[in-house]
């Protein structure tokens, strides 16, 4: 069976690379949240999300940030705490033939909201 | 602060409508896969994962199928299993403007693997 | 095979009690944090956490009540946030033989922390 | 405030070094089930599973083992696939006071169910 051509002959390159990075951004959030952490497992947790993420379609590459000011602000008395969506700074690099994208979630204070856009896509 | 025009007038309204649709489908997956389940609790959990999700940006309507045929085939000694992606059978409805996407999510046999696709999208 | 001859033979009723109820609750925290709700949505989640984690050995009912001054308190510009561990607060009762045992979480401001312990268990 | 005193002083050393294994290890397996993963990032997803858990409150070490054999099993036509129960074998050591116990979970063929269970406890 030819995948693309069953399943995705519907829709353009530039939407398939915006819709595989959406995927997998929106599965690195609802995996990952919840996650012990603290400074020292910081880096360590990074780089599981980063090559997790990796794995799916047309993910080219993950830059995963947890933000060290949030991970500070959210500190218990137990010297961890869990990771939360307005902790993530992460860009999702996507490429589809041609097609590159950048998908991106960063916490937006203005809107308390970690969201979630499409931050560069060319050709 | 204009959210659509600050983040999203680099794409597209069919673009925004899939982005906003594969978003929801990810974190659906990755926020319920794991979850203890047997056919007493099947309809109760499809109704909580409909709910949850179509509070997300741009998500109209969520269609849950939990597959009753492979929740049969994972059944332990203990008369509960654990939600999985072969499982899935889930349509999310976008609308951004005049446009409406389904994005699906179903398992495929020949690929062992709960793709996700778009399977609708039109103006 | 008698799975608690074979596998629980070396604690007692008392300490099977307690560890079925702290598996549960373990589960029940890492399973739901980062679900999206509001406050329309937030019964339908509390049942379906309740029915999901009822199916696990030993426990005899889960009472889950997501705090809404903390869900308040999270809400972001798109009318809705993501569960987190200082918004439940939760009992979970187990039954092993003639035992009786409630685990309970609840956020402690003083320790910022959403504690887990034993609130009361009995003959 | 005395944490031990005010809320775990009805449980003794045994019961509380069982309790707060039995957190963790539901914790792990709720927190991490649905990771994307295939041979390349199972020792990374490993690490960060440990390290992650070993934050939590009495635990001393964990050692996590992603059977390789059941990973095979279930790989999809993409090269990865998502993290299940059944490949968990898992031990969470704790430590309170002078008694050390081990949590385990593993898959168990005749149950079709990733037990968890005391594998040892002593002082």
């Amino acid at each position: 069976m030819d995948v693309n051509e069953k399943y995705f002959s519907n829709i353009t390159t530039r939407e398939r690379a915006i819709f595989e990075g959406a995927i997998s951004m929106g599965a690195l959030f609802h995996q990952f949240v919840g996650t012990p952490i603290n400074k020292n497992t910081k880096e360590g947790l990074e780089r599981a999300m980063e090559e997790s993420l990796s794995l799916q379609p047309a993910i080219e590459k993950v830059e995963v940030n947890i933000r060290f000011d949030k991970l500070a602000e959210s500190m218990t008395e137990f010297d961890y705490t869990s990771l939360t969506g307005d902790m993530l700074d992460v860009r999702i690099h996507t490429k589809v033939e041609d097609i590159s994208a950048i998908i991106r979630i960063e916490f937006i204070e203005e809107l308390n909201y970690p969201l979630m856009y499409v931050e560069d896509i060319k050709d």
